[in-house]
């Protein structure tokens, strides 16, 4: 074709011809990222954001790249900075090395793991090292699991699979006159109430059981509720553990649920998004037991193990039901005997080879290297619990049970119906002066502070440093308060 | 922490106390990326896959850089190697140089579509970005779009909002005694069965309509079908055009289909997945007229707009509809105003930001440039088809409309049983002797040879040697099977 309408750059082109053009872009690339990253403290670990408006238009010509690359440079200065040490607000944290280094050659290889064909080497990678994942859950010779664009669709896989199994809906839908129903604590993430709906069973099929006071479903709730849906003429099809809840980080009763889900043979699903890096360490570990009686579980190594989003998995006791009650064939695609075509499996059908920087992660950092990691912000969460328990005009939303301290302050002199807003104001002052991001989430009704631990570089010092700026701000706020 | 348990490397330091270090690798990464794409005409279009099964252990400790290096260089050399110009066997290509560059800066900044305050830039610029892209198919002044991990999800989204607002279904679920169908070309792609079977209606609910010769959808036994469903109980919610079909490339009547639409007062959904580019076209995005019209629209940037995988988008003429027919909220993330929480409006929760390579491809190729490949990939494709009608040995499965040509060979001397045979060995054939890799799909019950002429540096020359290579494997194997 007549190239003089693309830059040169557009494309590597597969013979080489502009192999120097693009060496240099990718090594100025490179630079750009490398500045930005070493210089992460510099930023506020939140910055203001930018006006794009203006660039929002697609250009009838090229941008040339200098231009492109400066706007770059702006977003880069003004995206959320959760490399700072100071970015403790939310699940999300500075990515591996790795990661930066398996997306960069992925993105370039442009591989699908739809099929085998099209991701030879990644697909058998993914359905390797999943299974290793599996025996380090406890899950038994039978189980695998597939890498999936987030948690949110390793959970609903999960629960179809289930629902399929139990209604034999994979072809003729659920049957007439049946209600499916499947239960989950009043606390767990809304990604379950968003799969009820995609399934077509509402978001009141996901019915909710009551917490105890840190958080962790009511057992015996549970087994009320499982009794009253089938009075009720519903279907009860699943149960659903969380092992850290999104705004505490709370561990459900995994193993006592495994016995209920037993006797009412219900599908046993845990969601481990967030938790599941705990089997990563030795002496924290126990916390998950029962997990591997689980049918099934979500786990996802972009949260504690670092990997760059997007990467989840769904791993299954059985994986084999994936054929029976799942499998819709794709009869465009060159079959292979001895590996599955992964698209035919999964709720995505064209997908990013995620396995790589997952894979590159595990081998760089290693099984010692993660259990360090997460034992040492297990030793932070214990420091920052007890300043908040030593200050009594702070009070912890639950006993932290991971790396999660979700706290407010109810200063004496600031009236209750004020406090919501104290706490909102001592966040933001946090954010401006003390360069600390704490997230606000809602819960039980009232607004708190969550902090989760996530971030390695995050110190003792760090933490010390917040409660002095959260003790002057309460001194200079109470009192005014009083006064008025 | 005590970092002597993680390799120097593990992390981007936020302070850039390793920054050389990490510089040093990023660098080399690079060149080792750059080495592998600028010699892709070296290795085959389909290279012999690796045994990996001694690398999927997850080790104890870390393993160093240099053995993982040289462990990924052998990955990349046995990945699928899409920028080969003789790779012309699916619908994936080489990725634009700026997928590589905003992939690589994405996994570093590790941002999340789940919510403005974790993507505070990226999730305006997607929403800035993909307004303008619902403007360039004329979907109105409400249109709007997000992004999803790939087309499978853009359609599930699509009918899911589509089935909400027939059924009232987001909260309670399908009402008792309804069956929600949706009708869609019998060739359409396999996540419309996958989509209803996720949605509770199993996979019949997608109720397949008749194609011509040329693969087009029926517009009469649409007609047909939909009365028949009603009066056989059944609630036909929606209708489906595909405009690109996976195999031969076909567009279904779309303004025809939208008039059918609009007289029942069904959703009328357009999967433009693949053909959407033509759009930029302004010699051929006739074809698409009465895509306008659409209630939704998929359209996937990483096919032919070369975006690296994953990028596509579900557009909405109503983008509205979601608040009220799809969106969960999720309490524990901080309101915005005037910019959604795109977690909340997607099938998906946390998101990786494919926007800024969507983005970046758009500024720096431009419309002009995107018209010119389009163009090119047309006109080699005229070439391709004479090329074909001119040997009387071979056929065509239907008129290309795009850039894609099914044929098979049906020698006269090879009995009707021998030929999904014959075709298959000639498949293996062309892509052993003559380094072009075309795929093998099962169509109309038969084995067809499909080529897609994505790839930009495919030629005229290509094309022609190909057909010199298919002629010589002709003549010596029709030959043989005449004499036995």
């Amino acid at each position: 074709m007549d190239f003089s309408a693309l830059p040169t750059t557009a494309f590597m082109r597969p013979d080489g011809a502009n192999r120097d053009a693009i060496a240099s872009l990718l090594h100025q690339v490179v630079d750009l990222l490398v500045e930005t990253m070493a210089e992460a403290t510099e930023r506020s670990p939140l910055p203001e954001s930018l006006e794009v408006q203006d660039w929002a238009q697609v250009p009838d010509r090229s941008v040339d790249v200098e231009s492109l690359l400066e706007r770059v440079r702006s977003q880069l200065h003004h995206a959320m900075n959760a490399a700072h040490p100071g970015y403790i607000g939310h699940m999300d944290s500075i990515p591996t090395t790795m990661s930066v280094v398996g997306d960069l050659l992925v993105a370039a290889l442009n591989n699908n793991m739809l099929s085998v064909e099209m991701s030879p080497v990644f697909s058998r990678l993914e359905t390797l090292v999943l299974q290793q994942v599996t025996q380090l859950f406890g899950l038994g010779p039978e189980a695998n699991g597939v890498l999936v664009s987030g948690g949110s669709l390793a959970n609903l896989q999960a629960l179809i699979v289930a629902r399929n199994q139990a209604f034999g809906s994979l072809e003729h839908g659920i049957p007439q006159g049946q209600q499916p129903v499947f239960l989950v604590s009043e606390v767990a993430h809304t990604s379950f109430q968003k799969a009820a709906m995609i399934m077509g069973l509402g978001t009141k099929a996901a019915i909710p059981v009551a917490t105890n006071k840190d958080s962790q479903l009511d057992i015996d709730d549970l087994s009320a509720r499982i009794s009253r849906a089938i009075a009720a003429g519903q279907k009860p099809f699943a149960i659903v553990a969380t092992a850290g809840t999104t705004v505490t980080g709370s561990i459900d009763p995994i193993a006592d649920m495994a016995k209920i889900a037993q006797r009412h043979q219900l599908w046993f699903h845990v969601d481990a998004a967030y938790g599941g890096a705990v089997m990563f360490s030795q002496r924290h570990r126990y916390q998950l037991a029962g997990i591997e009686l689980a049918d099934s579980v979500t786990f996802n190594p972009q949260k504690w193990l670092y990997v760059a989003k997007t990467c989840a998995m769904v791993m299954f006791r059985q994986f084999d039901l994936l054929q029976h009650h799942f499998r819709v064939l794709a009869p465009y695609m060159n079959d292979h005997n001895d590996w599955p075509n992964l698209g035919e499996l999964t709720v995505q059908g064209t997908r990013h080879a995620d396995i790589l920087k997952l894979w590159l992660s595990l081998q760089h950092i290693g099984r010692d290297g993660y259990s360090a990691i997460i034992d040492h912000n297990y030793d932070l969460t214990q420091a920052f619990t007890a300043a908040v328990k030593a200050r009594p005009f702070l009070v912890l939303a639950s006993q932290p049970q991971m790396n999660l301290i979700c706290f407010r302050a109810e200063p004496s002199g600031v009236p209750a119906h004020q406090r919501d807003s104290w706490n909102q104001q001592l966040q933001q002052w946090l954010l401006q002066k003390g360069n600390t991001f704490l997230s606000l989430p809602v819960y039980r009704g009232e607004r708190w502070l969550k902090a989760v631990l996530l971030n390695p570089f995050t110190t003792a010092e760090h933490i010390e440093q917040l409660f002095a700026h959260i003790d002057a701000y309460h001194t200079a706020h109470s009192a005014v308060v009083r006064t008025t």
